[in-house]
């Protein structure tokens, strides 16, 4: 048993090192197949949870898993694993992955970019000959874009323990589906629900890679981004009930104008936001609801989002309790009532200190520059957090756009990335 | 031929005493019943242009011209016209009426009001046996809300030459068809479009009855309002261009953010207005649409609509300029780009001062209190005024509030309206 013992780890030393480099082409391709699936072709890229175009995205995810002879397997939740075995399956397994759904009218990179990089580094792992100690899986959460049940991270918040069975049931999209039904409804097994959820140890590490969305890569000419910390969001829908009137017929003294007041709250998150003294916040008024939205009637109702990020949890209670004051000045000065629905109230997360200088090391020894930063967005990596220590790798946005049609990533970048995480995983994998 | 002709008019003034008061039952019943035709029942009132609730209504009306014998009639703009013949049919004829389409979850009464008050005020002269002079007409006239086709008062714009033949096929839906097309698809000959225009002269004089659409009547507890000018609209919808990006991952200073910008553009529109030093001038942004309209995307996109309101033209010019100058200064500091496009720009109307006096005579007569006021909403009487001597009859809005499902007038009060009305209308249609 003991030479046994050593021969293995003989045999894994000897195999360790990855003998090829990310292909930006093989990546490039990938993306680009995957971009067909979209509902808005020239509007840039829209693929929303459960639709004809995410459904077929799964599939072919599917397919490019098993054409890399990873294990393929699908949760109750509906997360996707392809997994590479490794030499000890009952350890700990490492993970990577990110999502495949975007916001309406959003890019190619967003989610897939983490999940084309994966694969990818499966490829030059299995390519390489090599068989790691631990399982590697590369992960598809479900829906980490809040865009049908406003609600992010759904499958990585299910993971965490942070999204119940019951929770999903409450969840409903526009049309009154809750996220419970379109489970069943695609042939996931809800009754296994509760199954999903990952315990601490569980999982020794994971690493996502995601472009950056921000233009701190770019202005720096930096083609890989070590991230500290992920701002996590709270959202609020703000509902302004005024008084419906005649545009005409109402003098400007004797208005109670929802959507003016809306107006005055929206550019009062501006201002408090720019004036934050934290390390990172945001706030984003970017949907509204107008109520009856029509010329000549002065709106009686709005609904508008408020959403607010920051790297600390006291940042953010600070500028929500300034927000709060100001909506209730606002709603005594123009007579109108301002409520606050709170739909989710994140905790940032600071990522874990022993990847961080891993992801350091690797990228040394790649000769690949690297910068430390933060995550203004979130990802499913928050959630993941909760239960595994977690690292990430950022790559350039050009002009830091995302979420637009305009979003865009050298694949050369994404190749850098990828050999930065394939190098991480493989050493975790053999911890 | 002499002793014939004094018969005549000694027949006349034998007949020109009204025996009757209005019945604010009948009132009541007319109103409630029209009210059946309703996209919206329990969400206010939607009786939006050639919807099926609005093609309904306007067969109900002509029942109930048919019902009261007067003579029906249609053009081919689809003003319809109940008409109660006078002795001398070829003199030019009285008209009174409104409207009959609504804007999206409105009241009962704005627009119909001035159907059912013309049509009682029609009976009231039948069945006390007389027989004016003039043709007396009672007209809906077509769409005077803006709802569906983005422009207010088509039937009675089209009468006074300010919209053409080859206009209304250039006006589209939200849907993409023309004002034109539909006009055609619902049976009208649209060949004879240009028979519609009606000339100066053509026309006695024309007396709208309308609910106030303000409190002025309300707060002062005076049944009668008589207008002395209608303010006419400016509509803008204007086009903010931003930049679209990430609501986590663009930081505070980097957005072009399109909605905060509207935003600003809105409570600059609200600022300037409370600030006009004219008699009377209200701006509303009232429609909002902003894209992509999702909680964690800055909006690349934002149209709104700018409505402006005055009794004089120097006013909104004057507002006008200084909105203009605003969104180039927010254009300038957000870099973001503001287009504005104009909608209409009409020029507000002065009633004829003789039918001032003679609305102000007739209420005396029948002692109803009544007070001058001027219109802050507009009415088909601004166009009808191009070819025509126009006067206003108000009747009180509770609290003022109109397009909206809280819209409400006494219908004793719409009695006495009726009554100067009736009254009035029969004077001009003697001389």
């Amino acid at each position: 048993m003991r030479i046994c013992n050593r021969t293995e780890v003989f045999m894994a030393q000897q195999t360790t090192q990855i003998a090829v480099r990310a292909d930006a082409g093989v990546i490039q391709t990938m993306l680009e197949e995957i971009n067909r699936f979209n509902a808005t072709p020239e509007e840039g890229t829209t693929r929303i949870l459960f639709t004809e175009q995410e459904l077929a995205s799964r599939v072919y995810i599917k397919e490019k898993m098993r054409e890399l002879e990873l294990d393929v397997t699908e949760d109750a939740a509906g997360n996707i694993f392809g997994t590479l075995p490794g030499t000890e399956p009952a350890l700990a397994p490492v993970w990577t992955g990110s999502h495949i759904d975007t916001v309406p009218n959003a890019g190619m990179f967003d989610g897939m970019a983490g999940i084309v990089s994966g694969l990818e580094a499966l490829r030059l792992i299995r390519e390489s000959g090599i068989r790691p100690r631990r399982n590697i899986s590369v992960i598809v959460y479900l829906s980490e874009e809040p865009t049908r049940f406003g609600l992010s991270c759904l499958g990585s918040r299910m993971m965490a323990g942070c999204l119940s069975e019951e929770e999903t049931k409450q969840l409903k999209d526009a049309k009154g589906n809750s996220l419970w039904e379109m489970l069943k409804k695609t042939g996931h097994d809800v009754t296994k629900l509760g199954e999903v959820r990952r315990k601490k140890g569980e999982v020794a590490a994971a690493v996502e890679l995601h472009i950056e969305q921000n233009n701190v890569l770019d202005q720096n000419k930096i083609p890989v981004g070590i991230v500290r910390g992920i701002c996590a969001p709270t959202i609020f829908t703000v509902h302004i009930t005024g008084k419906q009137s005649h545009a005409g017929g109402t003098p400007m003294g004797e208005r109670k104008d929802a959507y003016a007041a809306a107006s005055e709250l929206t550019l009062a998150a501006e201002r408090f936001a720019k004036a934050s003294t934290g390390e990172y916040l945001t706030a984003t008024v970017g949907r509204v609801e107008v109520f009856p939205n029509a010329v000549n009637v002065i709106s009686g109702d709005v609904k508008m989002s408020v959403d607010i990020r920051s790297i600390d949890m006291e940042s953010k209670e600070e500028f929500i309790t300034k927000l709060k004051n100001e909506a209730e000045a606002i709603s005594a000065r123009r007579g109108v009532e301002i409520t606050f629905h709170t739909e989710n109230h994140d905790t940032p997360l600071r990522c874990d200190a022993r990847l961080i200088s891993l992801l350091r090391e690797k990228s040394a020894e790649l000769e690949i520059p690297a910068m430390e930063l933060i995550s203004g967005a979130y990802h499913d990596s928050l959630f993941v957090g909760r239960f595994a220590p977690v690292g990430m790798i950022f790559v350039p946005s050009k002009n830091g756009i995302s979420h637009s049609k305009e979003e865009w990533t050298e694949f050369s970048d994404l190749a850098l990335g990828t050999d930065v995480l394939a190098h991480t995983l493989l050493a975790l994998a053999n911890e």
